[in-house]
């Protein structure tokens, strides 16, 4: 079946998913999630044969720990499923709506999208939530995971498409789409077909998604974020917020990558991090002026701009608040950038001259996230600024319509 | 000076801008509206050379006419500006917000997206409305006219700028992107640089920046507008509605295109509505069982998928409701779609299964308008789904920014 065949019985089932109603969109979630928890020993043998082939492949140890599914895990899975069961439902929500002068009524309501393509990277995990994310906003799914968990996504999709047949909605609801390289581009020329393609990986497959489709794009992710210490900045807080943000989960994008500290403050605060940071076993990569103060890596340019999602930071010494901005300007990739200080004014500049979908005030970034903002499920964090910008919750899987109701009027 | 500097520019110009205040740019928009008014002799002189280039060129009338530009159509831009002074600004609305359970303070806040291109045919007076709208709504805006108006566009935005100079704003907050074909691309290729195009005009220029853009579009425009005359439609309503919709101004993307009607009214209602389509002018293309009814010319497929914008109209006969949806899926851009109905169950159904920006019931199309609907600007009517769908006025010119306030918390 070609992808475009595949986007057309997306649309079909997509026309009757968006009338469906949320006993019936909860109804399949439970279903579904019974069918995953039935198939666990094909789903974990399907998986030990995505695993073995990696391992043979030499993938890296970290990718292979991405890859492998346990029991937890499924049950992880089964669980998010029964949680988006008990969500409230986006669709119908109506946002505004006013009458005319002339009595006519307008509304504007939450409609699904329609087909969303999701592309992303090795973990199958994805492949639940994103189809539950999916159903529950009302959208048909066309899953394009990456062909080292074929396998795995193979049945993980079959169990959640007997979960729908089951609950009486359409299979072709949610559908994995196989297939060699090609199979992406044409997924990302599928307009018209397909609504809105959201590519969940690292920035490599974002770009290339972001570059290359004629679909309209949902950017997640890539997150090189900043701490900047301020010149009167509380030095506990500081360090409780830096090691927090750097080492609580390095592998995020919401984890601090990059730290910058007022030359005021650095003879006072640089050697304190410095040793919290080795003691929490970072590896710190500095400019010359931050190695005055300890034994560190030297900073090259690419360390600035890069994610590194591990337990590496970048720092350095900036001589005033408008070198830090400058700074977050040419290196940030807008997803969520800190300022610790006491001074009001430093705050307000920093929140409101940073361009980024979280700007945060003494607090550590790892906040910022779908979970903490108790949207209760999140399909990921958008870094672009149309449509929605920050943790996507199932609102932010739909769309909207304008519903006009009149007697007759006409316009003069 | 090439469309990577001037962007640079405008990035600067827009870093200034999104922390302007309401009161400045609403000083700047009647400073604006005043160098317009001022410079009024030397635009209208422009203008001239303009037009007489493109008659020399053997431009249709139609072009010409929507390129003219009087003392009439000079003052309606000056007032747009003042107008746009009068409008509430949308950056600095708190969207929504809440405290966490630790204490951490959470804002969503509108923002500007920064820089917006806007690239347009003919018509110099988008120039003004579109550079205001964007001032207004905080963003820096180069606009890409065309060739045919580079002197009136020339002319509207150095009056402009010497307003933002005027008022203490950066001049760079509104600049014209002149120059060959290729310069489109090369608009087109910012990312980065550009945060936002929106295209204005025809199908043609909006499918070519919707295919070949890397910087994300809004999708603005394209109506062919449907509307069906169910089973049960109180004909009289029914009439005044199509006449409305199709000859109030033919010209404009909210103006129906195509007429379907249900084939158990068709002998009561097809000769009226013909005898009143010819009597306002309209020339009706048919098909087959239309042409039982009245003289027409005779529809081929081309019609039906067609956005006229003259006095023409496609009509068809449906012996459902079901193969009227199916036709609107069919042919419909997604832009204003109508039911005249006298039926609940009808008009429930049109309203949930069409897919389109607008579905209105027993109402013209022409009321999907942002005047119409109170925004007192519109940059332009959405048809895409993401981010704006329908009528955009000044928050749809706006993203959001995550403001975050804590005294220290870490996440455990």
């Amino acid at each position: 079946m070609t992808v475009q065949e595949q986007a057309r019985k997306a649309r079909t089932a997509a026309l009757a998913l968006s009338s469906a109603t949320r006993a019936a969109k909860d109804a399949a979630l439970l279903a579904m999630a019974d069918a995953l928890a039935k198939a666990e020993t094909a789903i974990l043998e399907a998986n030990e044969h995505d695993v073995s082939r990696a391992e043979a492949n030499g993938t890296t140890t970290a990718l292979i720990d991405r890859l492998r599914l346990s029991p937890d895990r499924i049950a992880g899975m089964v669980e998010g499923l029964r949680e988006l069961a008990a969500l409230p439902d986006p669709v119908g929500d109506v946002v505004r709506g006013w009458s005319n002068a002339n009595g006519v009524q307008v509304r504007q309501v939450r409609v699904p999208f329609g087909v969303v393509g999701i592309i992303y990277e090795a973990r199958p995990n994805v492949t639940a939530d994103a189809g539950g994310i999916c159903l529950k906003s009302g959208n048909a799914a066309l899953l394009r995971g990456s062909s080292s968990a074929a396998e795995s996504n193979a049945a993980i999709v079959e169990a959640l498409r007997a979960g729908l047949v089951d609950a009486g909605l359409p299979a072709d609801a949610i559908q994995l789409v196989p297939g060699p390289r090609e199979v992406t581009g044409e997924l990302m020329a599928a307009r018209g077909l397909v609504d809105v393609l959201i590519p969940r990986g690292g920035a490599g497959l974002i770009d290339t998604v972001v570059r290359n489709s004629q679909v309209p794009v949902i950017e997640t992710g890539v997150g090189n974020c900043h701490i900047f210490v301020d010149a009167d900045a509380d030095e506990q807080m500081a360090l409780a917020v830096v090691i927090n943000a750097k080492t609580q989960r390095p592998s995020v994008c919401n984890a601090a990558e990059t730290l910058l500290v007022h030359a005021d403050i650095a003879d006072s605060f640089v050697p304190k991090v410095l040793d919290a940071l080795v003691e929490h076993g970072v590896t710190v990569h500095g400019d010359t002026r931050v190695a005055a103060y300890g034994e560190i890596i030297p900073a090259v340019e690419h360390d600035f701009a890069e994610e590194y999602l591990s337990l590496d930071i970048a720092v350095a010494i900036m001589d005033s608040l408008d070198d830090a901005l400058q700074h977050i300007r040419r290196y940030s990739t807008g997803h969520s950038e800190t300022i610790i200080t006491e001074s009001q004014r430093s705050a307000a500049r920093f929140t409101a001259e940073v361009d980024a979908a979280a700007v945060l005030v003494n607090a550590s970034s790892r906040f910022v996230d779908g979970g903490e903002f108790g949207f209760g499920a999140e399909i990921g964090i958008s870094t672009q600024k149309l449509h929605a910008r920050g943790p996507m919750g199932l609102p932010e899987m739909t769309s909207t319509k304008y519903v006009i109701i009149g007697s007759g009027q006409i316009r003069q």
